[in-house]
């Protein structure tokens, strides 16, 4: 996917602090930033995007390496704020490109590792496990890992130091005042990183739109606990995978009801090894299997299910269809609860897995009706403390639509900021002397996993794809002879037009050997001019009965 | 699409009262409800519904009036209770199997004869325009128009009575205090009826999480009005078309503001002429075209766009893409108001389009920053009323998904209905005696408009698009003697395959005639081996280049 010989036409001044961001700006997901200062990379997360409906049969995506893939050499390293896919997700398919050091904390690691394994890169890829408030000199660069909270386990926020100042990049943070995993974040760090200067504050705008702290996940245990104890039997839960805090909560609110804890879906199984691994959940024995929960009485079982975003191979989502073993029919007795947000696209698959388990009468309840899930990022109260404490020079709003990035801007002002600067993907920002300026931009794009390949995903692809969707696609073969006359039956075949009458076919077929004898002679002989008539003769057969223009090849076969 | 001699099995008792949704009840949209009394039905709606993603390919959906159909000669008529395509929009497509005369008050019956027109049916069906509040006499039916509030003009609840009792259909409605088309509900009209005894309330459940009511239609125009003061250039406003209101609180904000007003979009001119040829609108002038447009100074003009669920080929649309006429260029100092809730299943169309538009510099304002949009539905609050006022024996909640049908019902119960029950498309819901049961169940289903046919909504056409979409689909060329030799180069095309490499097809290409010619002459001669053999041949190549698993058709021609 990478040109080899493709040259950066811009060149960065080897004294300019740069950043550059290649995903994970406007748009959440992706997210892989470049920080670039005295001829050396640093890179901040390198993440997975997921396209919906957009793209049709593409399930995941990915950013372009293909500018910094170009300075491999000079990259000190790959820092990992946390464990999610959108921050980590995208490091197997794009090591090759980056062939730097990785660092990470243990829990994050664990994850990593994970992904190496599958891609056979585990030895290849160099993984530096770290200890959470680490610090690494790489000059010109140094690193430190502050710990935040957010909705997985060792979440970081990134200070990074140069001789031009020093640049916060928080990655998906809130301030928790009870986590249940980890600490409180240390206010005293950040109001002495504010006492000795920040440069820049590169700021998650994820929930921007939501102006008061929310309740906290010892808040959601609380409700849980209440929830569990009115449960009159099954309780079946569905959460983020990687939301280990909420695991514990439902553990500690299963416990104290006196009920056990089974885990449904590989990515639980995944979390719970990898969060083991690195030291959490010490004190919750092991979680059932789904074989070792049959024999408890219903009314003592919590089951912990992947599928809180409607996805089809879910573990609620065989729930749904009944298709798991047989003593798991769910019934009217049964509660359902989703303790997770609708990530945005995937409304219509939530509705249709909650439309599809109410048929058997269970009762489900969301965070519509009671308190089982608060975000893992910040309000704006909590977003104007940060500002408070750190006193950038320079605001710089990141992962949010750009609804979400010029909100930000506006508050971020209004905070402090001397400049709250707008980026957009590829845009190279100098950052020297707190006087931002995008002085150019390299090349940015969107790769997409497509089965086994990976494509850059051209507009072109994607419109060839939605029209075919539309417009179906027909194919047609004909053999003739050298002057053109049928040899055996023309063949049709169509995809994507829901209604095909074989009567239709045939009446096309007739049309088609019609349409060729009556071809003059001199005509036949020539392969353009016969197949132009054919695929004639289909589109416009096509769009007279079906009122549609499919995509249309002619497999013109001359004996 | 409907089998002429299907006969129901379900033989409804001549002396039942019952009601029998044929949609509309657990989704929103395709609105078609029958009650059938003593031989006769009587229907109230028959509108589209809309099947975003999840439908590929398919536009629009249809109720399945196959049930229904076979009873035409029974129908009383077709009573609409306002002009929203859930509401009207099926009218055409479905008018040849009910044959019944359709009833609708002036401004519905103008959208309605839009629509009989583009279908070539005015003068076939029968159109009658009835006043509101008009009371028709259809034995052994009597039906009463209730004006009510929502956002299109001419709203009504039906009053449906019989020997057996009275029912109450609310269509979509709410209480507006000071609604700015059409009078406030009449309070003792429902307390009337309520008085007089409400057998059954078949009402809206579309805003049931919602508790408390919302602002009104005049505290929208105060905020356009603020909002048109500050705005330093155009502004550009978008929202549903059918809310004549809304373009009326447009209207009177421009002319408060100094503005005029035009209008960009077929919808906007179709409601704009049938609003005034039902008598609306009557002090507005005529809106501006765009050209008219054209000569107004920038910050005295105000545009009215079709768009706001970022449907592609939108006026708004257009504007995003830079695709008008080159005044027209978006800039810094525009602003862009969406004037309309998100309708689920489009939010990512519609961020979409934000985004776009946000790169010419250009304000946005959205119901989350300012008051520029309320909903037509009730809140809990208004329904608490409803049910007060009328005091039904029996509550049936549709229009909702089911997480909100079953929010309904509860509370339903505890505003004192005596019995709250869910029912389901096609389900026979028996109504005498204030003791609902569902007695059996009539055929119910889907049907799609696809190009210019309407097919049957099989889940096995779906899940095969669907596959299409996923894996591609590859169809192959083989022409061979009666012996099974090969004559010319076999053909192969794909469709879906992102990243068809020319290098690839033609190895597929070598690999089918090594596979054709290592094959036991005998073999050769049979049509189905030698086709599946070619079709093993591109499975296997397919999976293991591109990890995917395409629909396959073989052309086998021998001559």
């Amino acid at each position: 996917m990478i040109e080899e010989n493709q040259e950066t036409e811009f060149i960065i001044p080897h004294d300019s602090l740069v950043f550059i961001p290649l995903g994970g700006v406007t748009e959440i997901g992706q997210n892989f930033f470049l920080y670039g200062y005295k001829g050396k990379w640093l890179i901040v997360d390198c993440g997975l995007g997921f396209p919906g409906d957009h793209f049709p049969g593409v399930e995941v995506l990915l950013p372009d390496p293909t500018f910094i893939a170009q300075h491999k050499k000079d990259i000190v390293g790959l820092f990992i704020t946390h464990g999610h896919e959108d921050h980590i997700g995208a490091i197997p398919y794009l090591w090759q490109d980056l062939q730097c050091p990785i660092y990470a904390t243990p829990f994050t690691a664990e994850l990593i590792e994970d992904k190496l394994n599958e891609f056979n890169l585990v030895g290849r890829a160099q993984l530096e496990v770290i200890e959470q408030g680490a610090l690494l000199e790489l000059p010109p660069f140094e690193i430190e890992f502050i710990p935040v909270n957010h909705s997985i386990p060792e979440p970081n926020m990134l200070a990074i130091r140069t001789k031009e100042g020093t640049i916060i990049h928080t990655g998906d943070w809130k301030f928790d005042s009870s986590p249940v995993i980890g600490e409180k974040i240390n206010i005293d760090t950040l109001k002495e990183l504010g006492r000795n200067g920040v440069l820049a504050l590169v700021c998650d705008s994820t929930n921007i739109f939501s102006e008061k702290e929310e309740k906290t996940e010892q808040d959601v245990r609380s409700s849980l606990i209440e929830i569990f104890k009115s449960a009159p039997s099954r309780i079946i839960i569905t959460c983020f995978a990687s939301n280990v805090g909420r695991i514990e909560s439902i553990y500690q609110a299963a416990h104290e009801t006196g009920k056990q804890v089974c885990l449904m879906g590989r990515s639980f199984w995944r979390i719970d090894s990898a969060a083991r691994a690195a030291g959490y959940m010490k004190n919750i024995p092991p979680f059932l299997t789904e074989e070792e929960a049959e024999n408890i009485p219903k009314n003592k079982i919590v089951y912990i299910c992947t599928g809180s975003q409607g996805e089809p191979y879910s573990a609620l989502s065989k729930i749904a269809s009944q298709n798991t073993n047989e003593l798991f029919m769910l019934g009217e007795s049964d509660t359902v609860i989703f303790s997770s947000r609708v990530i945005p696209g995937n409304e219509l698959a939530i509705a249709a897995l909650q439309k599809r388990l109410l048929m058997s009468g269970c009762t489900i309840i969301t965070d519509r009706e009671k308190l089982v899930h608060v975000s893992g990022h910040p309000s704006q109260d909590s977003m104007k403390k940060l500002y408070e404490y750190l006193k950038p020079q320079i605001a710089i709003p990141v992962h949010g639509e750009p609804m979400y990035i010029i909100e930000h801007k506006k508050l971020a002002e209004k905070w402090g900021a001397k400049n709250a600067i707008i980026v957009e993907e590829g845009d190279v920002l100098e950052l020297n002397d707190g006087d931002p300026e995008i002085i150019g931009e390299v090349p940015v794009g969107c790769l997409a996993v497509d089965g086994k390949k990976i494509v850059s995903l051209g507009a072109d692809v994607i419109k060839k794809r939605r029209k075919m969707i539309e417009g179906g696609s027909v194919v047609g073969t004909v053999v003739v002879n050298q002057k053109g006359d049928l040899l055996g039956e023309p063949q049709i075949s169509s995809f994507g037009l829901l209604d095909t009458d074989p009567s239709d076919l045939e009446t096309l077929i007739q049309l088609i050997k019609k349409n060729i004898s009556d071809m003059d002679n001199s005509l036949k002989e020539d392969d353009a001019t016969l197949k132009e008539t054919i695929r004639l003769t289909i589109r416009r057969f096509i769009t007279e009965q079906f009122g549609k223009k499919p995509l249309i090849e002619i497999h013109l076969v001359r004996i």
